[in-house]
């Protein structure tokens, strides 16, 4: 079972719900390999004509059935789609029916638009969060910290930055990040400036080894980059972070969205 | 049916599948109002009792059933859920069935981390793309254009550094931003820094009000904000663009995700 399988996302809109369940059930299956196409905006019967023929076209070319993850809000088009030579997994239609019986209301294809303006105040709000972000990046603008629902700290190349606008983007959180230089590791307490913030505070940390990794390709063959130095940064900082009871939370085997939403989750608990 | 109905996305992971399978559902439904909470990794029996009893109480106080979209990997932790007093949707129950038949292979619960770190090399992409947008924001680093996937021109405040941020985060491109100043319009012609790139080049504009709008929450009453301004500012860069057909794209009604999905889209058919 070697061959690669062809996997299509279609949508009418920007596919990103149709992707992300897709890739999620793939990633499950390991002794299959994937070749993955997107067909958003598939919003017509002229566009979903277009994609099963692509499907088709995929499915005689590898000689496996194509694996279709749609999500078509338009019954007439989802249809077309069911007499096409594939395996079609459609996120919509088992649960609209479930939750327009529950509800009591029929599901309206027009709105269906979760990554649209519709919500204007939410869309806003994560647009605000991501230039508050960008305008706080790396210590930038310490007087606003105030405004900030959550601020990183942690040692150069800790992985504060893009956690800090993934979280913005996708949860609509003001997160500043503010780096903890050798001059901070030096003075062994929590900087004066961040000591107003303590409740907001929360630590990123690594193993040294991928710290140094992870500079070396910045500043290869430096002080900065060397292993004993990475060691001795990390230990100073989670020292002084542990001695004022900040939260750390470890990088090394973590993807940004798996920080965002551990971090997302302290904030609910927090007191 | 004015009443608010208790949703919970319960995930063993990070929760991002359930919330955009959720919120996509939920965003057809426009008679209701919800109230949503999170649940992330929840993964072992402990932590699935405790959603349970969170969920059963959100019933009761709401007199409705909750609704519960999850992604649980574990089928005991699921068959807890559906011992629950709820509408129960989960993702990956029915599809993993049906993908397993179809691969001839059992899907594999440990896997199951699509926003993990599993694929290393396309989350390195993703990361170095976000370093990538952030070093050439707002024509900061014109000398590594060549690089770039992709790069947005328009206005000053047309959208292009979210758009940058979130296509680097999202689809790994790198994508470069450069802004059109009042001096390259004065000029007339594409500013020769771009000419080189032509292929690369992707313009955001929108309508004149919007634009108003926005900067008048930068900078109150002044020339820069006035409608006037904005207008001629957009008017000379949209004839400058489609003067050497470059394709625009309107975000007046548009949120990031949409614009980011079109530019996607406009590179894979790229000649």
């Amino acid at each position: 079972m070697s061959a690669t399988r062809p996997v299509f996302f279609v949508s009418d809109h920007t596919g990103i719900t149709a992707e992300v369940v897709g890739k999620s059930l793939l990633s499950r299956f390991s002794e299959h390999s994937f070749t993955v196409s997107s067909l958003p905006f598939t919003d017509d019967m002229e566009k979903v004509e277009h994609a099963a023929r692509l499907i088709e076209a995929a499915t005689r070319a590898h000689g496996q059935r194509a694996l279709v993850i749609s999500t078509l809000t338009d019954s007439r088009l989802r249809q077309r789609l069911v007499q096409t030579d594939c395996l079609l997994l459609d996120v919509f239609s088992l649960f609209l029916a479930q939750l327009e019986s529950e509800l009591g209301e029929s599901a309206t294809p027009a709105l269906g638009q979760a990554h649209g303006l519709r919500d204007h105040g939410l869309y806003r709000a994560r647009m605000e969060a991501v230039n508050f972000t960008l305008a706080t990046d790396d210590g930038l603008a310490i007087e606003r910290y105030d405004q900030a629902d959550l601020i990183l700290v942690g040692v150069s190349r800790s992985g504060k930055t893009p956690t800090s606008l993934y979280m913005a983007m996708q949860y609509g959180l003001k997160v500043a990040n503010d780096p903890l230089t050798p001059e901070d590791l030096e003075q062994g307490t929590l900087p004066q400036r961040l000591d107003k913030y303590l409740v907001k505070l929360r630590g990123l940390t690594l193993l040294p080894e991928r710290l140094a990794q992870i500079r070396e390709e910045r500043r290869p063959r430096s002080t900065y980059a060397s292993l004993a130095n990475c060691r001795q940064e990390l230990h100073a900082a989670e020292r002084m972070l542990r001695a004022r009871g900040i939260p750390l939370i470890d990088s090394t085997q973590r993807s940004v969205e798996e920080i965002a939403a551990r971090l997302k989750q302290s904030l609910g608990s927090a007191p």
